[in-house]
């Protein structure tokens, strides 16, 4: 067994309509115990989206007051909404050696990779290709056209970014996609902070 | 599907005595096709080791020679012995899309962290103490003291290297740790090196 036991970092990222979502439901119970970070955004609950489930939903003012506190690891704006990652359930939870899945975009991906990169381990999910996208966009049937657009206009942003992704799950059959996804959690528990490895290699020599 | 279908590399280093031969060895039918780089070595075959299955059992001249014609992706001395990785049939394995394994040490793991970087994903593999390499290593029978005292002597060293390497198995439990080589195998097949993600990115784009 690990005498330490901190926990590390999963990050999945990946333009809207990939699977993302879908992947995380196949998988969760079969990786074991985990943290999933949920979100705090200013954007409005989809239908069917609950708080505290979906998102923590904030408004605008308690969203802004929350960065000058220091209360987020990361956050972005993206299509004119805030999103952002609560520091203090993700420490609490590290603290107790799990693993933590955060489902964040690939700013936030940049910025926690400067914070604590050396916990972190990531994946990248993406259809097999741009039409591919569009087509799942369109047939979920949950955004009208301006949205899609959007969606579509950052893929192609998201998508340069594939190389600063430890792996790499092209989600064309999902049951494949499952496969890797949990063999990449599994990994990710594996991945030892720098104190921790430190701390490890203290107790071997010493016989703990 | 993967437009590239060129392959990724894992590296798996620990102590001898860790356990790495066996964790391959139970792994190697649940892992998919994959090719196990056979190291080249100028030390003397222990008893019941073939030529071209655990090494290629060559003199010093011959090792010598292919050194300086560039034979080698990497090669390093230990205990007095030279070990190296021929670099041509581990590129014919990449090129067909195949995941190679290596079995080498930390000088090795670093020299080809340089080379391939951005194809490698690592696992370091010990037991959970000292104390505990020195049990298996005299139970295993296969070596005199002075042999042992030098392994033990490396692992103090080579367990240094640990926070340079990707993942960490602690051999306890053996199907534990089989389950975690299981998942850090599959994982590595989803690493796509920077020119095999750029070409992805171009084909994601223009829908192959």
């Amino acid at each position: 067994m690990m005498p330490s036991s901190f926990g590390s970092v999963l990050i999945i990222s990946g333009p809207s309509g990939a699977g993302k979502s879908s992947l995380i439901k196949a998988a969760k119970d079969r990786i074991g115990d985990f943290y999933f970070s949920i979100s705090t955004t200013t954007r409005p609950p989809r239908e069917g989206e609950k708080d505290g489930v979906d998102y923590f939903f904030v408004d605008r003012e308690t969203f802004e007051a929350d960065i000058k506190a220091g209360e987020f690891l990361e956050y972005a704006q993206v299509h004119g909404n805030y999103y952002g990652t609560s520091l203090k359930p993700v420490r609490e939870a590290l603290e107790e050696g799990k693993l933590v899945i955060f489902d964040i975009d690939v700013q936030g991906h940049a910025i926690a990779r400067e914070r604590m990169g050396d916990l972190i381990t990531s994946v990248f999910v993406t259809t097999p290709s741009l039409q591919e996208l569009e087509r799942r966009l369109h047939g979920r049937g949950t955004d009208d056209e301006s949205i899609i657009k959007k969606r579509i206009d950052n893929a192609l942003v998201e998508i340069e970014y594939i190389t600063a992704y430890d792996f790499l799950i092209v989600n064309d059959n999902f049951e494949d996609a499952v496969d890797s996804f949990i063999a990449v959690a599994k990994a990710a528990r594996l991945k030892k902070g720098r104190k921790q490895a430190l701390h490890f290699i203290n107790e071997w020599r010493n016989g703990k």
